[in-house]
This record gives structure tokens, C-alpha cells and sequence, in this order.
């Protein structure tokens, strides 16, 4: 509901100011919302009654009506499946059952984070734990980045904690001229550590393991992605100036299994 | 239709698989992407048909029922609204008129290309032509490929040509043991060139202009999108490390006007 009325207000704002596709854009994409917070199973009782009112209709041209009828049937057959699919899903994690995979194959591309578990990160999530031994190279601890820029995005505001558990780079370059002995890698994740508390009021925790191997992503709305080669997945792009270099959907991956399935308690990382 | 159906056919495949929670999405995408196509405006038609329809059932929850109708009246508020903007920008449009001004303001952030002008990118653009003086650091360079980026996954298919018009960059150094005089900026164009071209099928051209200086992105379906600042108006990321460094939606931005006009005609680049 805060999602709505936050899309509206800026219909509303935008529709003041002129800007009236974007305020088009936002009135449905809010009324969608609320219609969808009344009730989401009422979705497929509209488009029954629709159809079956919407025949009653006289004057319509006949053959543009059988058209017409004809994508609406199968709208509502796909909407029909749409809602079994999604009660087969609670009734699964009601069951602890609920289990997807998915192989991701060598050099197919459509596989960002986002298209593989974006729609598991919603409000519900206000704490992800990363297990994955190699939040090491640049580029492992830009994957984690990335990790979180959709997190915040898409969990707004509900979000609070990041922890990831992660071997130790033994390779990572010592700091100079500081006497702790940071590494590398230790100022790296600090860093994104710092943008995330103070930009974004975000805890981001770290510890480091000796004996790490397995890979997983747990939420605690009680949602377990398990990729077999951790986040690390994509193969390197071409150039810095091919297309995927910014949008993972168009980067090809490394063969790798994602397995997501909910739990009725995430385990401990301890 | 060929997004619905290549969606319904992504559902119809997941669901086979027993990718559950995928196969949801798809169904629901596409099934909402044939009603779309019976006709648009008929979106009110249902809610206003539901709200009818549901009033006259009986047992429903007293309380529960006014909670509900009183979302369902503002959602249809919205709709309606959403509808009269529709067709006013599509008279606008008829007209010559339509014009809409957006000023993104110093470090505000929520303004990736996706979200200023995402919206104008679809199946019936076919070319997009950039006219920016200042394609010439790496960064801007990259700019331009994230806008590909856009452009690839939005059109679709339908994309076949874009031409930038930009100037030459005085200081670019000339590439080593290439005789015709190559310079680094040339390389970079010719990498995404040859990018787009094999992996993506859309034609790249690049000319210089020793007197350019508007800034226009230029679509065949008549949209004109003027940044006052040309594709470079994100502040740099504070590190390679924070949120943002990826994300454009999460970047801060300096200060710019945006004007998006549609013409009936695009105007040569001659």
C-alpha cells in the first residue's frame, strides 16, 4: 500500500507539473497496486465478469467480437493458471516443500540478477545473508554491489541488514602505510559498507571464514537462492564497451544450476 | 502481440519445467498484454463493470466491503485520469503540440535513462539518432553503450540503426602501430560498432562534426528527447564500489532540463 500511494503521489505530482506521460505511467501503474491490494485472486473474477458482461453488449461489430473473445479466453486461461500456480506455491511452502530450478547454460544470456531472483526481494525482506567464498576480485565485490543496488530497489525501505560470509583473499594486497594490516580487499568491502549506511541507512556486515564453500543467498522472509558458482556467474564482457557490460540481462553466463526454495526458518549462518 | 506471445510461450515453458514462480509472472504478464491489445481504454470498462458487478454480491464483509470500494473508486479515479492524459498526449500529438519538460535537480537521484525516457523506446522505433558533441571520454562512451543497452532490450527487434553525430576529441591519443591514424576514440566507436552489428543485428554509424553543440536523441516514431547536457548529466559514482556505480536510478545527477517534444516529422541531421 505504501508503494501505491507513494506511485500516485507522484501521478498526481507529475500530472501538476505536465509531465503527463510519466503521470500516465504512474496512475496505472498505482491503481494496478491498489487494485491488487484489495485482493489478488479478484484479478481473475474481473476478467470472468468482463467477459461474460461485455457479450451483453449489443452493437458491437461481429467479427471484431470474435476476435476480441477469442484473447480474452485465453487471457483468462492464463490467468486461471497464474492463480493455481501461485497457490501451489504457498501450499508448497506451507508444506516446507517449495523448491524451482533452473540451469542457467554456457553463453546464454537473460539471466541478471533480477530476472533469477528479483521477485523474491520485496518487503518482506529486511535481512540477507550471503554465503559465497569469493567476494574477493573487483569484480566479485562489484557483483555484491550490484547485489545491492537491487536489493534496495526493490525492497525499499524494509531493507536493514546485508551480512555476507566470504573467505579471505590471501593474493589482496596489503594497504600501505597502515599499521592494521588491511587488505585490499578489506578497504573494498568497507567501502561499499560506508556508501550503504550512509546513503541508504543500510547495515552491511562482513566476516571471513577459513573453511567457506557453499553458496547461498538467504532471506528471511524465509527464501533460499542457491546458485552453484555463487554470484560470480557471468563471463567477463567483451570490451567495456560491448553491449552487457552494465546490463547483466544482456551478459552471457557460465554454465551454472540455481536452485531457490523457501524454508519455514533460515538456517544460521553459525 | 509478439511480446504476449513470446511471453505466454516463457510461461508455457517454465511451467513445463516447473519453474513455478517464473512461469506466475509470465502468465499474468501476458495474459494482461492481450487484453491490452482487445483495447486499451477497455481497462476502465472492468473495473468500473467489477465495482458494479461486486457491489451486488452478498456475503461480503460489511467493514471489509467499504474498505474495498473505497479503493476500487480511487483506482478507478486513477484509471480514468490515466486515460484522459492518454488522449490528450495523443491529441497533442496530432496537433504538433505535445511538449512536457522535466528538470532533473543537483545530486537528485531516480533518473536513469530507463526512467527520463525509457518509456519512448518501443517497437516502433526503428532508429535512434544521437546528437551529442561530447561522446568522447571513456565514461561517455559507456554512456552510449548503456543506452544501447536500453534501446536493444526495449525496441526489441525492431531496433536496426543508430547513428551518433559527435565530435572529434582533440587529446584522444592516436592508437600505436596503426597507420591510417586511428585514435582511442575511434576505437571505442568501432568496438561497440561491431558489437551491435554481430551480436545484437542493428547497424552503428558514427560521423564527426567539427561545429556541433545541440544535444538531441532523435527516434523515428517522432519523439525528440533534449537533455540539456547531452547523455553525461550523472555525477561521477563516489567509488567503483558504491550504489549507483551500476544502477543509474541510484546516481546522482548535476542539473538539467529535459524536453521531450513529439514532431511530426524528425527533423534531418543534415
Amino acid at each position: 500500500m505504501d508503494a501505491a500511494a507513494a506511485t500516485l503521489k507522484r501521478a498526481v505530482e507529475y500530472d501538476g507539473r505536465a509531465r503527463w506521460t510519466e503521470a500516465q505511467v504512474c496512475y496505472q501503474e498505482g491503481a494496478q497496486m491498489l487494485l491488487d491490494a484489495v485482493k489478488g485472486t479478484e484479478l481473475l473474477f474481473v476478467y470472468l465478469v468482463w467477459s461474460r458482461v461485455l457479450n451483453q453488449i449489443s452493437g458491437v461489430d461481429e467479427r471484431d467480437e470474435t476476435k476480441r473473445l477469442r484473447l480474452r479466453q485465453k487471457a483468462e486461461q492464463y490467468v486461471t493458471r497464474a492463480e493455481q500456480l501461485r497457490e501451489q506455491v504457498e501450499r508448497a511452502k506451507r508444506r516446507g516443500e517449495y523448491q524451482e530450478q533452473r540451469r542457467i547454460e554456457d553463453g546464454s544470456v537473460g539471466h541478471s540478477y533480477e530476472s533469477v531472483f528479483g521477485r523474491f526481494l520485496d518487503s518482506a525482506t529486511t535481512t540477507i545473508r550471503v554465503l559465497d567464498p569469493y567476494i574477493r576480485a573487483l569484480h566479485q565485490v562489484q557483483n555484491l554491489v550490484r547485489l545491492c543496488e537491487l536489493a534496495v530497489r526493490r525492497c525499499g525501505r524494509s531493507l536493514q541488514t546485508v551480512c555476507l560470509l566470504t573467505t579471505r583473499c590471501p593474493k589482496s594486497p596489503r594497504m600501505p602505510d597502515d599499521e592494521t594490516g588491511k587488505t585490499q580487499q578489506d578497504v573494498w568491502l568497507a567501502t561499499l559498507q560506508a556508501d550503504l549506511r550512509e546513503r541508504h541507512g543500510v547495515t552491511f556486515d562482513y566476516v571471513f571464514s577459513d573453511t567457506l564453500h557453499d553458496r547461498e543467498i538467504q532471506l528471511n522472509s524465509g527464501w533460499l537462492i542457491k546458485i552453484g558458482r555463487g554470484l560470480d556467474y557471468f563471463k567477463p564482457p567483451s570490451s567495456k564497451l560491448s553491449l552487457g557490460a552494465f546490463d547483466l540481462d544482456l551478459r552471457p553466463c557460465r554454465e551454472t544450476l540455481v536452485d531457490i526454495v523457501h524454508v519455514s526458518k533460515v538456517r544460521s549462518t553459525t
